[in-house]
């Protein structure tokens, strides 16, 4: 607990929240900060249980912290990086949430005095919701969490702090470089965004949606999420992002071509061979929740 | 009850095991009679107690029914209509639960003696899981069911029995031409499933499975549905699919355009749109499930 007592979280949203109700709920909370830009966000939060202190001034917020956890929008955090600059406790560490990790790491390196003491973290959890109504003390229980300290030749001790973080969350933890982060997720996640929202978009525009039912439901979940949390990504993963749609849409012209000449054994194999890696997937990923 | 007293589901699997339970238990169940390939899963339904009596002969299961409900894959439906084309009562009305209308509908021309007495319906409600030990006595229950009388110039009688059935199950109703019905489905359901099948088929290829979360999960759950329905789907929805994926290549190359230049106002257009699309959509259809 000592690790991150008292720890500062930056943004006190769905993720930010999630992160002091977690504490709380697994028992390793000492007194836990927030920093966001409105008092009434933040009186929010502390009634919800997510904080025990809020301010909207920087250098109140995370005077004393051990640990400083940036929960905001992506692009957001640079600038937060800057301010940070000139009052960050010398023995803080820094650890973030957000979903691309090439642009943070480097404005780690640019902006923070101690960028070896920044180890940047992408939590694989979330919801369409968002806002601190929603933050869940199990928001990131039996998820995983990416370290990419590569990305700030982050020291030993400030990774075991960040680590013991994620791991009191419940977090599972798997490390790779901010290059590798960003190609995998853009695959992943923001790949299959990309996806839904424009499913949704093409349902809308056919007047096809008065019928649509589970599968659409699910398949297109995710496009309900926040507008801004996603520009953000789209706009920081923009290369690994178009990759993922380039190689996509080959992979979908080959489904069409299948279709069209109406090649039996070649769309079984497709659809044997989905199956096959998704159930094998789901059942050595969280077999009680996954499915 | 007395419109579908005895009735016959032949395919006894997610669908129609589905069907026995939920009239069941609505209480307005008389005689279920199944039919299948093999005496085992026959049992296997009877044990599960989604029908009262089995037959692996045709014959001897319609015999004397009101009600005939063709519940297998799609491809197997032309057949079984030949086949019953000789033994259905005179006053039998048959439906189906099959995903696309149009080949449905003319084999029902074709192969039956009375395609007056056919009216064709697509529930829209299904699950990843197949197999009757996955029915479920609320699987219908609040979902849409289509109807498509006009592709077999249904009898008001006909249209009226097998209303009876899925409003007895709990759907809501909704009558659409076999063409409508096949553009709409392939918007909705069709190109959605071959998206997801792709997604895992890139994220397989890609090696990026292993981050995967919630998010993936949801948008890729259809690819786990049975290849052998999907199957049938594919290949008697061929047309209306392929323009599907045309369109939504188109729309998912705006999207790549927008990324490309780094149009926020488009990309944040697009994302807000969706959003709002969607979660209208979520809050008129069920708004107590489709979250």
């Amino acid at each position: 607990m000592q690790a991150f007592d008292p720890i500062a979280i930056l943004g006190t949203g769905l993720l930010g929240g999630s992160i002091g109700l977690g504490l709380r709920a697994a028992g390793c909370a000492g007194r836990i900060v927030g920093f966001g830009r409105t008092q009434q966000t933040l009186a929010k939060a502390r009634e919800l249980g997510c904080i025990d202190e809020g301010f909207t001034d920087l250098a109140a917020a995370v005077r004393g912290c051990k640990l400083v956890v940036l929960a905001t929008p992506v692009r957001a955090i640079p600038p937060l990086m800057e301010q940070l600059a000139d009052v960050l406790p010398p023995d803080a560490v820094v650890t973030d949430v957000g979903s691309t990790k090439r642009e943070i790491c480097a404005a780690a390196r640019q902006h923070l005095q101690h960028p070896e003491r920044f180890v940047g973290a992408h939590p694989m959890a979330g919801s369409e919701l968002h806002g601190p109504a929603h933050a869940r003390a199990d928001l990131f229980r039996g998820r995983l969490c990416i370290l990419t300290p590569a990305g700030t030749n982050a020291q030993a001790e400030a990774v075991a702090r960040v680590e013991s973080l994620w791991q009191a969350l419940g977090m599972t933890l798997t490390v790779k470089s901010p290059e590798e982060h960003d190609e995998m997720v853009a695959v992943i996640s923001h790949l299959p965004h990309a996806v839904a929202v424009m499913l949704v978009e093409l349902a809308d525009r056919q007047k096809a949606m008065s019928v649509a039912a589970t599968g659409f439901r699910d398949t297109t979940r995710i496009a309900s999420g926040d507008p801004q949390v996603w520009l953000d990504i789209f706009t920081t993963n923009r290369d690994a992002i178009l990759a993922a749609i380039d190689r996509f849409s080959e992979e979908l012209g080959r489904f069409r071509s299948a279709v069209e000449r109406c090649d039996e054994p070649a769309i079984r194999t497709l659809l044997e061979h989905a199956k096959a890696a998704r159930d094998a997937w789901v059942e050595n990923h969280e077999p009680r929740k996954m499915r």
